[in-house]
C-alpha cells in the first residue's frame, strides 16, 4: 500500500526496454546522438511548436531552476505561490540558478489573478530600492492537487505579459493535469501563454529525465550555457533521450496518467462513502488530500500503508495520498478496507 | 573505429544488468532505499575509509564542482593546471557551485611542486587585494593522458595542507590511473591526502553516474543541501546506486580498466614501429596525444575513424586516441593496417 | 517641511568639521590608517566589546548584506518579518551576498516569537528538500517606526540561538532605539543575545558610513574578504572614519538622536489633539505612521511638505512622517498649523 | 617621500570645498538630486556622449565589477591581462558581480592583438564544454604604468568587436593616460570602441567616488538594479556628485594628471642620470617600475621613503614609485639626493 509519492515506483517497463535497446553502438555524446535529436523533434511535434528550444536534464529541480534562469534576471523576482515547490522543496535551486528573489503570491494553492496583481504593483510600488518583477511560475498539477483550467493559466499569462514577464509552467504532472483537462499540450502551454514548460516525465514512468521546453527563442537565451556550467549536460546523452522516447511511444505516458487519474478517481469515490474521511480540498488529478482519526492512521500504518503526513490536530491526521501508474487495484482494497472496518 | 571519447560507448552488459534488476518494487526516495545505503558502504569498504561521506550524481562536472564547493570558500581560489577538465571543459560550473576563483598553475599537464608553491606566495603576496588560496584542484589521469604517482601525488598534498588548502582529486579516470599505478583506492587517495575524489564511473561502464567520496568530514560541510540545491538530487535514486553495484561488483570496474589500459598499450606498442606516428608524450593509461601526416589524417578519416584533432601545424595533425572498455582489437587492426599501408 | 526621509538632510557640521581635519598628510589605505584604527577601538570601547571585529562601509545596504552573508550561508534561509528592510528595499543585496534565502516570519512589524518558532519548525520540517535555517534579522527601529525591548530582543535571540542561528540587528536607526529605551549600546546588543549589527550613522548625522560590529568572531568568517570581493573597501579608508569619529565624538550620535525623538515626539503631542489625524500605530521613536484626508493631504502637499504616501483609500491617505536630527521647529509648527487650519 | 601609492594622499583642496558648499538643505536621496543631474550631464558633455548612461560608485573595484555586470553573461568569460586589477587586486569582484570567469590574456602588461585573437580562438574551440567569451577588460594606465595608444585601443576594440564582445576600459587613472596623449575623453573611449568606461577619480584628487560611464544603452542593461543589489547606491548621493563637481570644474581633473604625469616625467629625467638605478619599464605616465640595489634600497627606506616592493633578486630591489598631483617637488630632491650620494 505504497500511497507516499510518485516517485517511489519503478520505471515503466516500456521505458526500461527503450533504455536496454539503446545500449548498443556508440553514439555521439552530449545530445548530439540521432535519439536525442528525434526526441527533441518529437516533442516539438507532439507540443505543435517546430521552433520550440527542446532539452533534456536528469531532474525536475534541474528543469525548473534552468528554466528559470531563462526567463528571471538576477535583480528581478518570480512570483509564485506559497506552497510551490521551488519556494519550499527545491532547497534555493532557483535562486542559485537565476540569481533572483522568490515572491510569493497570496496564501492560495493556486494564484488567484487579483493576488498576482496586487504583488506585482506592491514589487512595481518599491521603486528602484526594491526587486523588479521578472517572471511567473505556476505549478500545474499544484502542491495541493488542484488543476488550473486552460482559461485560468491564459488569465494569469495576460496579467504576466502585460507586465513583459515571462510564464513558468512546473509540469512535474503536466501529463496528470493534461489528461484531466482533456486539452492537448499546446493548448496547456503556449496556446495559453506559457513560455516554458518543465515537462515531467520522472513521476509519471521514466527513472530520471525531464524535458525543458522553451516557446520563445528570445527567452531561451543561452540555456544550453546554464545547463552546462550547472552540470546537467549528461555525456551520455542517449540514455536521458531512451527514457524519454520509451514514454513518448505508443502515448505511454497519456496512458500512464490516465491510468494514475482513474485509480485516483476510483479511490476518491470509495473513501466519499466512509464517513471517517474528512476531504481538505477536491482531488483533480492523482494526488488527495484528506484528513482521519488518529485510530485510523495508526491501523493504516501497522498494516503498512505508506503515505505523508501533513499535519495533526485535534485527534485527526492531514494525510497526502498519491496514486502512481503502477498503484495495484487489490491495495487500493485493503486500504478501503481498513477504513470501512472502523466504522 | 572510435577512439573520440570514452562517453560514446555503451554502457557494461552488466552495469544495465544490475539497473534492470533494481526496477522492481518500491523504494524510498532521494537515496534513502538500501540499494544506496549498500553502495555507500561498498565504496567505503572499497576506499578503507569507514568514516567518509560518499555521494552520488549523475555527471562529472556535478561530481567536481560539488565537491570543490565543499573545499573553497566564494572568497578563495582553486589552483589547478592550465588545462584542467575544470578549467577548459565545465563551462564555469566550479566557479558556480563554490563562487571561488580558478588559479592556473604553471605550464604543465601534470603539476610541478615548485610551480604551485610560487602560485599560492604569489597569491598570499597580493595580501587582502587578493585572492586567498582555498583548495588544490588535480585530474588522475590528466588531461593529456599522464598519471601522477603516489609520491607525485602526496609531495602536492603536503605543499596544499601545509598552507591548509584541502585537496581534490579528479578522478574520472580514476580506475585507469589505479591499475596503472597498481596501487590500492586509499593509497591514491586520503593516504596521498586527497581530501575530496570525484570517482568515475561513467567513462569505464556506467552511463550517467559518479560518486563524490569526501574523507575529511570537517572539509564536506553540507555537501546534501549544495547538492540539492544544484538539482543533483536524483529522485528515484536507485537508479544511480544500481549502476555503481553493477560497476563495483565483481571488481567490473578494475577489469574494465585494466581492458582499457591493455588495449592502450596494445596499440601504442605497434603506433612505435610506424614511422609515420610521432607521440607528444608518452601514454600511461588509456589516452594517447601523438600526430601523424595530413596524408594519413585524411585516409584515418575517410576509412570512418572518429578521434579527436588537438591541432594542426607544418603538415602535422596532432591527434588524441582514446581507448574505451569496449573497443574491439579488429578496430584496431584496421587503423594499424591504414597506418602501416602508408609506409 | 522634510518629512520624506532621514537621508535628505545635511551631514551634522560636527561630522563635517572631522571630514575636513582629516584632510591632511598621507595615510596608509584600505583601512590600515591610524584614524581608522582609532575607531575601531572607540566602537569597541562604547559596546564594551573589546573583542568585536568593527569593519566600516558606505552603505547600510552593504553593511546588512555582508553582516548576514557571515551569518548564513548559501543553502540556509535568513527569518525577517515581511516588510524588513532586507526584504523590501535592498533589491536582493542579501541574497547576493549571503546566497542564502529570505523566509518572511509571521505579518507583523515586530517579529512574534511563537510566529517564529513557527516558521523555524516549517523550514525544518521540509527536510533535506527545504532549506535549512540559517540567521535572524530583526529591524530596531522596525519599518513602520516601532522598537523591539531589550526583553523582546532576548526572547527572539534565545529562540534563534536554541537552533543555532545567528542574530542580526539592522541598525540603520539604532540610535533612535537606543536613546528611546534608554539602554547602553551593549545592552541593545550583544547582551540581548544579538551576534551581529549594521550600526547606522548616515540617516544621524554623516553622509555615507555604517559599521558592522561582529561581537563572535566564529561568526565573522572573512568579513574582510567578502567587503573586498563586494567592492565596499574604500581605498581612502580615513574619509569614512573621520565621519564615524565626528559622529561619536562628544556623544553627537546619542545628542542627535535624542534631538529627533523629541522632535517627533512634540509632533505627536500636537497631531494628537487634531481630529483629523489617525495614528496608524504608536509612534515610538523619529517616525510616525498616521492617516489624514485627502483634502488635508492636498493642502500639505500645497504648501511643499514633503513626506511618503503608504497609501491611499475610503478618503483617507496613509503617510510616513520622518523627524530627522535637523527638522526646526518652524516646520513642524508650519506643518501643525496646514492641520489645525482645516478643523 | 610618499610615492607608495595614489591612494594615501588627500582629496583635493577643490573637491573638498565643493563638498562643504553641497552640505546645506535638503535634497532627493538616491541620486535624483539636481547636483547629481547636473554631474551626469557634465561627464556626457566631457566625453561628447549625450546618450550614454552615468553612474557615479563609491569605489574602483565597484566601478569595474558593475561595468563588467553589463558586459558579460555569467556563463561568459571576461578577457584580461595576467596582471590586470581585476585579476589580481578586486578579491573576485569581477567574477562576483558578473558571475564570468576571467581569461588571462598573453603574459605582456599591454594586451597583443594577436594573444587577444588567439585566446579568443582557443575559447571558441572548447565548444558547449568551453566557457564562451564575453567581454574585453584594458587597463589604462595599465599595472605596470604603461599606456595604450589610441590606435593600439581601437586595434583590440575592432577584435572585440568582431566577436561581439564589449570592451570595458579600466580607468583608474584615466586622466593620466588621456592627458599623456594629448587626446579627448571620446577619443580614448567610444570613439576608440570602448563600450564601458571606469572614469576614476579616487586617486587623481577625490576620496571616493568613481563614475561608470556606458556609451551603449544596450550594453547597459539594469546597472542600476544591480548596483543597488550590490549595496553600492548611496542614500545621501548629493556627496558623490559632490565630489565630482569639484574634480570636473576649471579641469581640475586634467590640471591633477598633468602635474603628477609632470612630476613623474621630472623624476624619471633626474633617475635616468643616476647609474644606480635601472628601469624595468619605460614610464609613461605617473607611475615608475625601476631597480635600485639593496643599498640604495635600505638608504632610502632608513630615510623615510615609502614605495612598494615588488620583487628582490641578485641584490637588487625592484621597486614602484607612484607620483600623485600632491607629490611635493622638495620631496622629489631629498629622494634624488639619497641615490646620488650613493655613487
Amino acid at each position: 500500500m505504497y500511497f507516499a509519492s510518485d516517485n517511489a515506483g519503478i520505471a515503466h517497463p516500456e521505458v526500461m526496454a527503450a533504455v536496454n535497446d539503446a545500449n548498443k553502438g556508440y553514439a555521439l555524446g552530449y545530445g548530439l546522438d540521432n535519439l536525442t535529436q528525434d526526441t527533441v523533434a518529437q516533442i516539438r511535434a507532439i507540443f505543435e511548436a517546430p521552433e520550440a528550444l527542446v532539452y533534456l536534464v536528469p531532474t525536475g529541480t534541474a528543469a525548473n531552476a534552468l528554466a528559470l534562469a531563462c526567463l528571471a534576471q538576477p535583480y528581478e523576482t518570480i512570483f509564485c505561490a506559497p506552497m510551490a515547490h521551488i519556494q519550499e522543496d527545491e532547497c534555493g535551486a532557483p535562486e542559485f540558478y537565476s540569481g533572483a528573489k522568490l515572491s510569493l503570491v497570496g496564501n492560495t494553492d493556486k494564484i488567484q489573478p487579483d493576488d498576482f496583481t496586487a504583488e506585482i504593483e506592491r514589487s512595481l510600488a518599491r521603486g528602484f530600492q526594491g526587486i523588479k518583477p521578472g517572471a511567473l511560475s505556476l505549478s500545474q498539477v499544484t502542491e495541493f492537487g488542484q488543476i488550473y483550467s486552460v482559461d485560468e493559466i491564459k488569465a494569469l499569462s495576460d496579467i504576466a505579459h502585460a507586465h513583459q514577464l515571462g510564464v513558468h509552467l512546473d509540469g512535474a504532472r503536466f501529463a496528470n493535469a493534461m489528461v484531466a483537462l482533456d486539452v492537448s499540450p499546446a493548448e496547456m502551454s503556449w496556446k495559453a501563454g506559457v513560455d516554458a514548460v518543465s515537462f515531467g516525465a520522472t513521476k509519471n514512468g521514466c527513472f530520471g529525465v525531464e524535458a525543458v521546453i522553451l516557446f520563445d527563442p528570445a527567452k531561451a537565451v543561452e540555456f544550453e550555457a546554464r545547463r552546462k556550467r550547472g552540470g546537467h549536460l549528461m555525456s551520455k546523452h542517449r540514455y536521458l533521450a531512451a527514457q524519454m522516447q520509451g514514454y513518448l511511444a505508443n502515448d505511454l505516458w497519456t496512458r500512464s496518467a490516465a491510468r494514475s487519474n482513474a485509480t485516483c478517481a476510483r479511490l476518491v469515490k470509495a473513501l466519499r462513502s466512509i464517513d471517517e474521511v474528512e476531504f481538505d480540498s477536491e482531488p483533480q488529478a492523482n494526488v488527495i488530500f484528506c484528513n482521519i482519526s488518529v485510530d485510523a492512521h495508526q491501523r493504516l500504518v501497522d498494516a503498512g500503508a505508506m503515505y505523508s503526513v501533513i499535519g495533526e490536530a485535534d485527534q485527526r491526521v492531514s494525510i497526502r495520498l498519491v496514486c502512481d501508474w503502477a498503484l495495484k487495484d487489490a491495495h487500493i482494497d485493503q486500504f478501503l478496507k481498513i477504513l470501512s472496518d472502523l466504522a
